[in-house]
């Protein structure tokens, strides 16, 4: 199974739109520090963005096989990065907050799930960094 | 230095907006395979946007500095992932094409330093991938 994206500038030195094979997109652009507008998320938050999603996913499919009636989810991911180049993660954070009908404890099952087994993102980051999550059900 | 994100659901379980703390976003999604509705990004393509991102900055980083005049950059990138859980990414592949006054000996020094030393992500993502890249001066 292969994935193909592409990137093509848009406006200015580091703004550039990125593009999958299904033409679906995102902008990312590069801090003024170095020249850049500021006017798109950084390759660094898209990183993060990857892995809350795909544990998100994770998480929303087993819950739906267990027929628990999420209303609403919400995931923060907050990550440290290292001191010098190259500027890895080094700690990420993960809270999943689940709206809904929710059994706390089969949450808790499902994200420990992705983040140990499934998860293809969280697999690869953890290499580098030391990955933590917590999760709960909170009211509407 | 701390890089901090959110995911909000949107429509459907799988469509996602993801947010940086500037208040940019993307929308993830899922495939309809298990209930998603293909309308946004999917995790994994956030990664290689990611890493291309990353490298593609550095790239334009030191050419710049070089006063090497792009007039566009493409980059495209491959990933091939693993048939088994975690399908994480075994090979990548990048593709540079810049078009101006740009000495090609100078490109492939920028992309092989930013693949070497300074990609925070490629640093990550090669622990569990090969990682290989080519760089080109092409015509418009």
């Amino acid at each position: 199974m292969s994935v193909a994206i592409e990137l093509r500038q848009k406006q200015g030195p580091y703004q550039f739109e990125c593009v999958n094979a299904a033409g679906k997109s995102c902008v990312i652009d590069g801090p003024t520090s170095i020249g850049g507008g500021e006017d798109g998320l950084r390759p660094m938050e898209l990183v993060l963005m990857g892995l809350a999603g795909c544990s998100t996913f994770d998480v929303i499919n087993i819950l739906r096989k267990q027929r628990q009636e999420i209303q609403d989810l919400r995931v923060k991911a907050e990550g440290d990065r290292a001191d010098t180049e190259p500027k890895v993660y080094t700690k990420i954070r993960l809270v999943f907050e689940a709206v809904g009908q929710v059994d706390p404890v089969k949450l808790k099952k499902a994200v420990d799930l992705s983040m140990e087994k499934y998860c293809s993102v969280s697999a690869m980051l953890g290499k580098t960094a030391e990955i933590t999550w917590e999760s709960k059900v909170v009211e509407a």
